[in-house]
């Protein structure tokens, strides 16, 4: 029952086992393999299109249809090719981070205005790069942001990023914890805010949005927290004043197991809807997860197969510091063998070619006999991967395809 | 108390406040912040190569000064301009665990039969690169690896890793654990070791060295389960019958926190000798860490300071990304004013520029008043920093100095 499990949960229609070939956006992986060499990121650009589609039906069902924009996340995944789609598609804008992300959004194509950008700890150099690209929203998140952003663009347009301080923000993890108990450094608390509002007006800003962002990972059944932050956060837009925009960010979550169940969209959206629907505000979406971690697959050579004491191992040729989600944040990529009919399945450890103990892609993955295998594809690594990657012990090499 | 403490353990000849002012290496940190920019990794080639004579010598006090090799784990730290710089010194040879480290270490200016390999889960490609270099030494950790190595090798001399099972190696941290309770990737297990050795046998390969390695970051406290594994390491030494060398690998700890301890080097090379002075075995050494991180100091720049809540924040021009082992190992790298003459202090925490909740370099970081200063230099950061090094959110620039 478990290994049937462990097939049935991530299939989709473009992404299954047809006549026992894995198939991924319409081809065989076995191709792409043989073809691209390994280690390979393949993304499915219709897929990407479709989670962003997926989102903004669920805003139109839910009657936010003329007032939401999506902007996409660009640190989950920078790979120009896939930017310049998205630029293309006319789904998304662009969140941006940092001035180099400002400037390689532009590059793929996109327009300063449709950049939100929101960062931490920004330097001169930083601001002064930022202020050349007219049109760009920025979002400070700090009062030493607001000050040095006044004086470079007194009289401007600003959001300002607050932290609701709730304690009950879904993170994926401790490491991912972005608003709870613990001060941390993102945003600007309600002790703060007045200091804040006041530091505005001497620069003449105008604040017209309010950005929050409260966690990542969200699934369904962390719905109802992420509405208490969301109703916690009016509150800065009440006493703001003047504000037309919110920008809740992201935090929509992919399934990373068996037993996680997707995210209900629909009650997502009425979320949205109830929180902020009667009120004359635009809202603006952060996703990146949502957006590519589904559209990506990693397809891996296989290095050997050896049983150590009782455990058998897969070796890999790519390690934990191309794509770092599962050794650092416990989210597991899923391996699948590029062919399956049923066979029975054994646990196996899935390991990679880096010189260190938490470089293990999954443990116990459920995989049938791989002898006749050259090549391990894992499922849920088009995000935080390439865009995180190291060239730890010179094992940064891979490649990138879209496939359009 | 706490705040002197702070500023007492981590001072040296070369690395202290004087007359106010932060020197390193001879040189005012000050000077180097502004000449060279920010954030900027300086290395120290005198205090690298003191950490190198510091364990030559402690061997010799031991005995075994004719009887030992050291091996410098270069993934801690492949800065070219470091590697040759060891090369020229004479102290050591090069521990290389892939193909590219191969490569770049020779580019630096090794000798191939001065590299000791140690890799895991190499692909048939990684292979036939590797047996280009003639007289590089081999450490298969499979008996695939000794398979593969003998069809391009045969009848050539080879170590084999062994992996003891013990149980009692010291990890930092649970993902720092190489060799424990439950089964890893890494070496032959007793379990495996005869069909290992037939191995090598149906290829003519000749086993003259056992590798084996146990963890990291052992400081005096831990010498006593150390001795126990090199112990239960001596099993495969007598099992496989012609053993001329064997490598105990590294992990030799430097202290991190004012509570560590420095490691006792004349108790480490007393392990050996009681260990293994007795036999006639030539002991090669893999330390990484204890020679380079604390000859390194992180430089950056002073963003902001800003009180949040109730906590003072300080934010700097460089994050995780560039240097991760704070945040993805929790092992802290003290921030220092590069001004300080015995001023009060209070608590900061000290963090990045990227834009999530684990980029914090430290928490309750004792600073003084900080206004007058524009930098903060980080110390410990010369291992595992800019060889881990990503471009995540597109904020990977930094640059390297070796200082001579």
């Amino acid at each position: 029952m478990e290994q049937h499990n462990a097939y049935d949960w991530w299939q989709r229609p473009d992404l299954c086992y047809q006549g026992g070939a894995l198939h991924f956006s319409g081809r065989s992986v076995q191709s792409l393999a043989e073809q691209f060499g390994t280690p390979s990121f393949v993304y499915s650009g219709q897929r990407i299109q479709t989670n962003l589609q997926r989102i903004k039906q669920a805003l139109n069902d839910a009657g936010l249809g003329e007032r939401h924009t999506l902007y996409y996340a660009m640190k989950a995944n920078r790979f120009a090719p896939l930017l310049t789609m998205l630029k293309q598609s006319g789904l998304c804008g662009i969140d941006a981070c940092s001035p180099n992300e400002v400037e390689h959004a532009v590059g793929c194509g996109f327009e300063a205005k449709q950049i939100s950008f929101t960062a931490t700890s920004l330097s001169r150099q930083d601001f002064s790069t930022l202020a050349r690209y007219s049109g760009l929203f920025m979002d400070c998140d700090s009062i030493h942001a607001i000050r040095a952003w006044g004086k470079l663009k007194p009289g401007s347009e600003i959001g300002i990023r607050v932290n609701p301080a709730m304690g009950i923000g879904r993170a994926c993890n401790a490491k991912l914890h972005y608003a709870g108990c613990d001060t941390t450094k993102f945003g600007i608390y309600r002790e703060q805010f007045d200091e804040a509002l006041a530091t505005t007006k001497q620069y003449g800003l105008r604040v017209t949005k309010i950005h929050f962002h409260t966690g990542c990972g969200y699934l369904t059944p962390e719905l109802e927290q992420w509405e208490q932050v969301i109703k916690s956060c009016l509150w800065f837009v009440d006493r703001a004043g003047e504000i037309e925009r919110v920008n809740v960010g992201g935090g929509l979550g992919v399934p990373h197991l068996a037993e996680d169940q997707p995210l209900d969209l629909d009650r997502w959206a009425a979320v949205l809807q109830r929180q902020l629907g009667s009120r004359d505000l635009h809202i603006e979406i952060e996703p990146g997860d949502y957006i590519v971690k589904d559209a990506g697959l990693l397809l891996l050579g296989k290095s050997f197969v050896e049983r150590k004491q009782q455990t058998t191992f897969v070796g890999v040729d790519a390690g934990f510091n191309i794509a770092p989600e599962p050794a650092y944040y416990d989210l597991p990529f899923q391996p699948v063998p590029l062919h399956w009919d049923n066979e029975p399945c054994s646990a196996h450890h899935v390991v990679g070619n880096i010189n260190e103990a938490l470089d293990v892609w999954y443990q116990n993955a459920m995989l049938p006999d791989l002898s006749g295998e050259d090549h391990l594809a894992l499922i849920n690594a088009g995000a935080y991967s390439s865009s995180m990657a190291s060239n730890h012990c010179m094992r940064g090499q891979f490649k990138e395809f879209l496939l359009l």
